[in-house]
């Protein structure tokens, strides 16, 4: 289990919101001394609680039009052709760009979530790419139209 | 459309690696002077092409299972029930924790991405705060057993 206190929880927090803080403005924003909050974080990036610092990037970067795409392979009579096939799926979709992020799902399906500029695109993206690989069961498409929550994984996930 | 050329690109790219890197070290990788990393960095935040600077968390505090869920309403006689019903269907699943995601999908749709700390919870939770909806037309979860690409979203997603 995690031990993290309420000071850990608040400093994780802010530099969520803004990782570039110094630890001085941190330690100023959470009326603590700045020794406290530099040990702090050093102990939450050795533990790998701080995993990254990194950037997310703004809506001219990001694609115009995701959908969740749901791919279920046809179960073969030989079960150790399905995990290859599997496999060669998630490989192949990994490798294109505007696949931002692929997941097994089950023992005969891949989650992939795409991006494009335009929904025509997006579209023709999944009827070119995608509904054409062979052994398919299902292709289901479930465009992302607006989200309520968690849209900072598309500045996230956008290629530069 | 966007101009960037190679310099950003490539400021971007090390940015998205290690958001904590100083100007000097930056533009020693690049073989660039500071002052022209330092300008770029200003243009890129003003254009708002970099959003945000912040921290992915570790797999410690991350949940260890994953699902997408499509949520499809039953449409009603009554058109502008069915818009008042999917708002408060996402607004209801936005205040969950345990909810990392939520877009609006068509129409008549919702994608939740949902997180716990097991199959089962995960599975139980499904069953006692999106099943019982009323008026629903399907569910369908779609468990996300194992990334090949863009795992970090549940280290951006994930509640500290």
């Amino acid at each position: 289990m995690v031990q993290l206190d309420d000071l850990d929880r608040a400093i994780l927090r802010i530099l969520k919101e803004d990782a570039r803080l110094t630890i001085s403005e941190i330690a100023e924003r959470l009326n603590r001394p700045e020794s406290t909050v530099h040990f702090r974080i050093k102990k939450l990036q050795e533990r790998n609680i701080i995993d990254k610092y990194t950037i997310l990037v703004g809506k001219e970067l990001q694609p115009k039009s995701l959908a969740v795409v749901y791919i279920q392979a046809e179960t073969p009579i030989i079960e150790d052709f399905l995990e290859r096939y599997i496999l060669h799926i998630t490989k192949m979709l990994s490798l294109l760009p505007n696949v931002l992020a692929v997941a097994r799902s089950g023992k005969d399906g891949v989650v992939a979530l795409v991006g494009e500029e335009s929904p025509e695109k997006l579209n023709r993206f999944v009827d070119e790419n995608i509904k054409t690989l062979p052994s398919l069961k299902q292709v289901e498409v479930f465009p992302l139209d607006e989200f309520v929550k968690g849209e900072e994984i598309i500045g996230l996930l956008a290629g530069v």
